[in-house]
């Protein structure tokens, strides 16, 4: 059998540590290609860049890995590999992360881990963004290492199914201190802003972008939030028809059509 | 009653043609506040500006218009204009658009204009993107005008329930031409890129993002590509939450957590 291939990305970008963590998991299951972005773009979701050219640059990196750095989005980055680099190989898995802080809830729209994710996912490849409920540029992966594993273990060994995408996040904690893993689905909360205001050196005046995260079901016992509250890795099962099926009649008598 | 009030952003700019369209459509309902990109943001998702301070600038309008630009994403655009110029205000319905070139099938997830009906979804208003399948600057925004009134004014006028997002396209042609309007489901195609490789004025080699949308499903009846295609104004009603429930079970199988 050939030796699998997988692809490494993240939204931190190419030096962040939480990569690192992701290609060490990767590498355990055949050839690492990384392609990851310059800088931080985190928030960036499923942006494309449409306005300037993109340059991709070679980086260094350990035996059995291929690494570069391209100045776009997450989403550039999936497709440069996908349609460019990886053209003509066949590539296993998809792996995002590991993400600088958590993707739960509504942040699956946001996010540019997942945005990556998402686009892995068009692609015909089996998709997993990583997150780690920790924001800390020194964050303890260990943990995230361990269960990221056992995920991808699970999704290159057994059946999945076509266009698997799976959100993963993981609670900070020691490996011990975690429960387990646990499916659940999307909260459905939503996030309130309060922008900084503050003036430039000139006196400009300036805003920006900071919140809270509003948690409108606190009680449900299923979602990606609970399992982390819990102490659980919660994995959502992410799909991308946005169709709402269910309001398609009354949209229907709302527009006078029947 | 109090006057209505509309929001309306896009992700072309405030400059473009297309978003006095959407001013002159929301003008016929109420007041008018613009919040849109300084900038073209076309592509830009549900991204949101993490890492640098945004500045909002007054734009002179016409009578009951009130016009900034940001300097932003979409999104930001959105969240400025609810967490701090309409704080206190209610706002009655978000429009986004019109943006010059449709938003069909699976641009929902990468579109900016789209990003910011999402994003005003979520602070329960009804939110309709608006779409005209003509990229050109100078597009004939006519039909595109008259079907947004229609739709607006149903929206305004009947019950629709909570959190309201739309995703309306519409295709080219004079009003005539425009056989009416079709609620639709979400294509499942989705985009292969081919990115131009040139060499820069150094001789780097640089990439730019093209690419060529593929309908997974042709001959399928109720998608929005095809009521575009047979000269329908096309309109999805969108919800956010990404859960694939069909995979949960098999998932928790692969993950052998039962």
């Amino acid at each position: 059998m050939d030796e699998r291939l997988i692809l490494v990305t993240n939204d931190d970008g190419y030096a962040s540590k939480g990569i690192g963590a992701a290609i060490a998991v990767a590498r355990r299951f055949g050839r690492v290609v990384v392609v990851a972005p310059e800088t931080a773009q985190s928030g960036m979701s499923q942006a494309i860049t449409m306005y300037r050219p993109l340059f991709l640059r070679r980086i260094p990196a350990g035996e059995g890995v291929e690494m570069y750095a391209f100045s776009g989005t997450p989403v550039d980055c999936v497709k440069v590999a996908f349609d460019h680099l990886l053209r003509d190989r066949r590539v296993d898995l998809v792996l995002s992360g590991v993400n600088h802080g958590s993707n739960s809830a509504v942040n699956v729209l946001y996010s540019g881990t997942m945005g990556a994710a998402i686009e892995g996912s068009f692609y015909g490849c089996p998709s997993i963004g990583l997150s780690l409920a920790d924001h800390g540029a020194d964050a303890d992966f260990e943990a995230a290492e361990l269960y990221a594993e056992r995920i991808v273990r699970a999704v290159l060994e057994r059946p999945v199914g076509e266009s698997l995408c799976l959100n993963v996040n993981i609670p900070v904690g020691r490996p011990e201190e975690i429960r387990g893993v646990r499916v659940c689905r999307q909260n459905l909360g939503y996030w309130r802003e309060e922008f900084y205001r503050r003036e430039d050196p000139q006196g400009r005046e300036y805003f920006w972008l900071t919140g809270d995260f509003v948690d409108r079901e606190p009680e449900a016992p299923d979602t990606d939030e609970r399992a982390l509250a819990e102490g659980y890795v919660s994995v959502v099962p992410v799909q991308v028809d946005l169709t709402d099926y269910a309001r398609m009649d009354s949209l229907r008598a709302t527009l006078g059509l029947e």
